[in-house]
């Protein structure tokens, strides 16, 4: 290409724009036959090879098509479609796949999914919230809002901590996109590639792919039922410099275990000692029948982030998670949402603050627990019968950490269960290293309906012993 | 510490556990006295060394009390506080900075703020769309939805971005949380650290951190009137290997420029040339009077992702951005915005649906752009009478970038201003390295009231000629 000088460029361009906006307006209408590149070269007193290069663009543009030895024509179809979309609509490997390769098939029992059914949630009290909402004055429409997140909810979430003897002041909580903007607001702020990060095992498996996508080592720990293994994080710490420990402390994800007193006791002696921020995921706390210790009490908000959501108790269609942090931490993840995000919906935040403070959110809290508390005597007792073995007695929350009466391999039986419209998650999501494991999270709130037990009992027929 | 067998450990526990909740039901009430170390070992048959480390246990979560002296007492206070907030509610060294400094004083006149009064916005189509949800049989309220975002929301999408001549299917759609979340996917998942990414000078600050904060090398090129310096460009590829450029199309922020068919032709050609990705960040597409060009509708999706929102046209509160890219890359992208958000809410997506469908949002836009337009035309004659130098005459768009009518330090300024009550936004924030430029970027949709006349012609007045 010769260099132009800044005016010829300056006909081109607007010449191509003169000729688009005719075409897009229709004053040049499609199939419309365009002057060659000669004339147009004379009637817009440029170059001809100016010229072609217009045409050039405008081909390029959709607009004008070139028919070999005819000349240029405005293009008759405004756009063109790829071809049809290809089977894959999921991403591969990961927990999404699995549920992709169910699509199509209806999924009758969806029995290792991570949240409660529609009618378990607290759909009314939302419904009221979003007749007040239309009815407020002021709907906060306008900006991106305080960077923490709406202050009236934070101010109420600071009163609802204190009830979990957590003393956390507004400036200290920051509100996210559900709990899993809170954990990746953490790892970017808190980690870099190349650090050494601590996780449960089995685990969060979304956490593992924040770590991974960060560039930070991942090791792990076993997870027991007093809580993570402080033996073996005592160890590790002995030989390796690890920045930050991930922990669930409330029914945990996916075993349903609790963390004791003693043990969440040792883990911040063990923090204290190794200089360890323990990130603390309790995102089933309100699922608890009283308040539960949490590592956030014990420290004080000094070397914990403490996470917590909604998603379990109202919907997850609120996205209302939140963080408690030391304020200087707070502030600085404050300001990696805004550059992650541009800031929370403050919407979303009016319509949670009224079913929190509108919508018997206690009362609603209490039967929610009663029916997690008779799912888990009704699904350990039915399951029990049929030969599964349950790893733990947790009694509340959603999860059960299970193994199913057959040795089959586990591909085998997640294929037959799906078969059969019953979606199982195998336990080796959520181990840091994705080995296999012949353990199953189930969801007692998702164990109802007769397809899973059926499935049980022809388990127990096919291979007997 | 001494080794301890598995069953000591656990009578440790079960003890700590069981006073705590004692303590917490109010069975042992706050202020009464506990039996002593030895009496406690006596009673759970435990070691007076266990006793002791019970006790520890319970004082770390707060629950008691030691006395020197005296025992151990239940705590009186559930919880404690922390000293008052410190003076810095807000992130330091960006733009929250600078909105920090006026914490405490009225900001009369938002003057360089990046998004639309309220009373612009289209705020009775919202509160229609609650209404309408509120009445929905469905509320989708159960699980995190399909990772793509709402499905019916996505296929009405694809009809819109089909008057932007651009042909984009469903599964080439990925609802995020504002553009802002798009910007931040595609930074996470195109990019590894060490990559380089070429960003417009001046550009969006927020992208700027998301790249530094990826570890991402950030080089930048001048930004035009016609668009992206391509020349600066092209020179910069045959040095260096690009992965990304980031850039807007229509209305550039923040200086309010479009890019021409001649220039995004160019871009594409040297994407194609040198295997570049172009990330077009499109979100004031809607505010243009007719279709513009878009570097996605000539290149159909296969080196560009379009970013986009309704963030200034509906409200920011709906947090309704969207991409559209090549379909195995929407794949990924919707895979990271599980892994850092697990998903978007449905329910903003059915608002925004409904405001698409039922708000009249062609009969609001069309008013929007005629505003913007009076209000341009306005600013223009009014500021170039006071001095202002406006560097470019978008004539349409929210922005300006111009050169207030007095060359004082930016900071004198800014702080000038603030002090009236005038929040200004000075150029350099929007300068990959933050250098000093006498530009400033101004909200000609915030522009209106007495306040920014007056400080401009304060300054003719101070500081003549």
């Amino acid at each position: 290409l010769l260099p132009k000088s800044d005016s010829q460029r300056h006909v081109v361009a607007h010449t191509a724009d003169d000729l688009l906006s005719q075409i897009r307006s229709g004053a040049l209408a499609p199939g419309v036959r365009l002057p060659s590149v000669r004339q147009l070269a004379r009637e817009r007193k440029v170059s001809p090879f100016s010229a072609a290069e217009i045409y050039n663009a405008l081909v390029a543009a959709g607009a004008v098509e070139a028919q070999a030895g005819l000349g240029y024509f405005v293009t008759r179809r405004r756009v063109t479609r790829l071809a049809e979309p290809r089977r894959q609509e999921f991403p591969t490997d990961s927990i999404w796949e699995r549920r992709r390769e169910t699509l199509g098939r209806p999924i009758k029992v969806d029995a290792g999914c991570g949240w409660l059914p529609a009618d378990w949630l607290h759909g009314e009290a939302v419904r009221a919230a979003l007749r007040t909402a239309a009815r407020q004055p002021d709907l906060h429409m306008e900006g991106y809002g305080n960077p923490f997140g709406l202050p009236a909810l934070r101010a109420h979430l600071s009163t609802l901590l204190e009830a979990r003897s957590i003393a956390a002041r507004e400036d200290q909580i920051v509100l996210t996109q559900g709990a899993s903007q809170a954990l990746d607001l953490v790892v970017r702020s808190c980690l870099r590639p190349g650090d050494v990060a601590v996780v449960e095992n089995p685990g969060y498996p979304p956490l593992f792919e924040m770590l991974k996508d960060r560039g930070v080592q991942m090791l792990s720990i076993a997870r027991n039922e007093a809580g993570p293994d402080v033996d073996a994080l005592a160890s590790l710490l002995k030989r390796r410099k690890v920045r930050c420990l991930f922990t669930n402390t409330t029914y945990h994800n996916p075993t349903g275990t609790t963390t004791i007193l003693s043990v969440a006791h040792r883990l911040l002696e063990l923090a204290n000692r190794y200089d360890l921020t323990i990130v603390e995921d309790d995102i089933f706390a309100d699922l608890a029948p009283s308040a539960t210790t949490t590592l956030a009490s014990l420290d004080e908000l000094r070397r914990v982030v403490y996470i917590s959501s909604f998603s379990k108790t109202i919907s997850p269609a609120l996205r209302a998670g939140f963080l408690a942090a030391p304020p200087a931490l707070a502030a600085r993840l404050a300001r990696a949402k805004m550059t992650a995000s541009l800031g929370s919906s403050q919407l979303l935040e009016q319509l949670t603050l009224h079913v929190l403070t509108q919508g018997h959110y206690r009362r609603h809290l209490k039967r929610l627990r009663e029916r997690l508390a008779a799912a888990h005597m009704r699904v350990a007792s039915e399951f029990e019968a049929q030969g599964v073995e349950i790893a733990f007695q947790p009694q509340a929350g959603l999860f059960l950490w299970a193994k199913l009466p057959s040795r089959q391999p586990v591909g085998k039986l997640w294929r037959m269960a799906a078969a059969d419209g019953v979606l199982l998650a195998p336990g080796e999501l959520f181990r840091p290293d994705g080995s296999a494991i012949d353990y199953w999270r189930l969801n007692v709130a998702q164990c109802g309906g007769p397809e899973l037990l059926r499935f049980l009992r022809t388990l127990q027929q096919l291979f007997p012993g």
